[in-house]
């Protein structure tokens, strides 16, 4: 996988920079609280990634620092302890301490994480953060989790993702009749209404797919992450905006008994050390896409926005799919009802403060 | 003052507050460390404000509590300790040893704490905090603060002013000539080339001025803020956007060898509760500036939006503003430059990701 290639240097770098960070906190002047405690945890993404790795090296190392070495996080990367479909049920069956996650896969478990991860025509991220902290979100999450025996806490913001490759024009909706596409999420259950037919293979695998001709088009993820993939050598349209996903975020997970067995001042600081890394990933997270699609432009991609009557339609088959996951799931109903309110009076606001270009 | 109406009230709840954080800390597992440690900040602000002095209220409580109760910080209201105008020098001189400050009050001292205070036509709050985190803003404002040997941690995001309060309407620019307006920061210069006649008076002297005819507009703050100063009562028209300042920060201020004689592991905990607060004033900063022009609206007022050839004008001469700014204050060039380069890039990004309403 191109984007693990530079994985040993990484790891190198990464070793350097922990000891570094160790040493800064031996120096505090503050003594190491007695009882340090050690969380293990086993990341859904595999070590090395470009970025996603780099939120959890920084969560981790400001855990050590803010603690002053009495809680660390050891993070690992997938299949580190377990392979990684099996990473849910490990850490709700005690295998594994505490994962790094996208609640989007556990959509199955849990609906309305599905739903918050992966919102068509949702939030933009600074929406999504207002309504996990100050407009119940975080609330209606931890609800979800605990029916599940869990506890996730929100620790990384993504950014709105890219709208996907595609081997050829999208001039109408038309054009997504037949399209075999890679889509994750209630963005599927929109492609298949129109035609499509959609399918939802590990990143591992949507190199060969697309070579091979198995598949239209690939929505992965964000340019920053996109670049290493290797899509743009068979895919000359690359489409905006992430309409399936215009924001989500990854939490750390751990048992519900696990999180209260932590001392009070423990999960003070890992409730801080999150909720500062979700403007760590904010502002680390939106400058690099538009570099990465100058790259992108310069090997002569055609980078492209889907036109006005698509993003309509695309828009109104959205709203459907949601009414139906709401009127399957009830938590899922109170989620759209109480983010549909919220960023309607965003909106407004934002709307009412727009300066010209 | 209107807004200070509710200040014994807000204190009793505030003590109560106080007293639950500290059992809370209480019960932490983690002993407290030795040797704690108080910081007392005095605010810029009044005691007992609306949003703002909750803020004050949370990073108190986090510090508290993430510290296991070794770091306390103390937060008294504007006046506590010296009056509001010698605050930057007392904290220099030693007489004050923290302060919570909005950084446009320092224009005079640190020119680029001006600009990037009330920045005309400058970053949305979001674009704000990643030009701070994730684009050299912090270190531009850390090296402009250190040559009047002090440190300034960003700790609470001021969301965009309402454009302000009018006695008539604004059809053109023409509508700007003599009108003499309560504005702050750039804007006012912006006014004055307008033809304009600014004034800088103090929150407490506004709404006599307005009530005696000697003002014919204010700017002063959000539709939160707003709220409670009664200008609704003389003037009709409630204009928007805040152009003059689209966004802002408040900063929690001390002495640099203040700073470095924190424990590392205390300056880690300042500086994550604090970034964890720039999200918590977020989330919590936008929403009731919704609710707040409702109950404007509800009263007859008319919430409006400048003409876009009125708009274009005050940004043209806020352009001319800005590079007369530039060409006095090295550091203000700099800032100005690297500001334009990071919302060039994320504004292409935004409109790529536009989503139809």
């Amino acid at each position: 996988m191109a984007f693990r290639l530079n994985r040993a240097g990484r790891r190198g770098r990464r070793a350097a920079r922990r000891i570094a960070a160790a040493l800064a906190v031996g120096l505090a002047l503050l003594p190491a609280a007695v009882g340090a405690r050690e969380l293990v945890v086993q990341s859904v993404f595999p070590a090395g990634m470009v970025f996603l790795s780099d939120s959890e090296r920084h969560v981790a190392e400001r855990t050590a620092a803010v603690s002053g070495g009495a809680l660390t996080l050891n993070f690992v990367g997938s299949g580190a302890i377990v392979r990684a479909p099996e990473l849910f049920a490990a850490v709700q069956d005690g295998r594994v301490e505490a994962a790094w996650d996208w609640i989007g896969y556990r959509a199955a478990q849990i609906p309305v994480a599905g739903v918050i991860a992966s919102y068509p025509y949702g939030p933009s991220p600074v929406q999504l953060a207002a309504w996990l902290y100050g407009g119940g979100g975080e609330e209606i999450l931890r609800r979800a989790y605990a029916r599940e025996g869990l506890f996730a806490l929100p620790c990384h913001m993504v950014v709105s993702e890219a709208g996907g490759w595609f081997l050829r024009e999208i001039e109408t909706v038309e054009d997504f009749k037949g399209l075999r596409m890679r889509i994750a999420g209630l963005g599927a259950q929109v492609l298949e209404r129109l035609g499509g037919v959609p399918s939802n293979e590990p990143v591992d695998a949507l190199y060969d797919s697309l070579a091979a001709g198995r598949l239209d088009a690939i929505e992965f993820s964000v340019p920053m992450a996109d670049l290493s993939l290797g899509f743009d050598r068979f895919a000359r349209y690359y489409y905006f905006p992430g309409w399936h996903q215009p924001s989500s975020v990854n939490v750390l997970m751990m048992r519900l008994d696990t999180w209260d067995s932590l001392a009070a001042q423990e999960r003070e600081i890992l409730t801080s050390v999150c909720r500062a890394n979700i403007i760590w990933s904010l502002a680390n997270g939106l400058q690099p896409q538009a570099a990465a699609l100058d790259t992108f432009r310069a090997q002569g991609i055609e980078v492209r926005r889907f036109s006005y009557p698509v993003l309509k339609r695309l828009q109104a088959v959205s709203r459907e799919v949601l009414a139906d996951a709401a009127a399957k799931d009830p938590l899922v109903a109170e989620a759209v009802r109480s983010m549909t309110g919220f960023m309607t009076t965003l909106q407004r606001w934002e709307s009412l403060q727009q300066l010209p270009p």
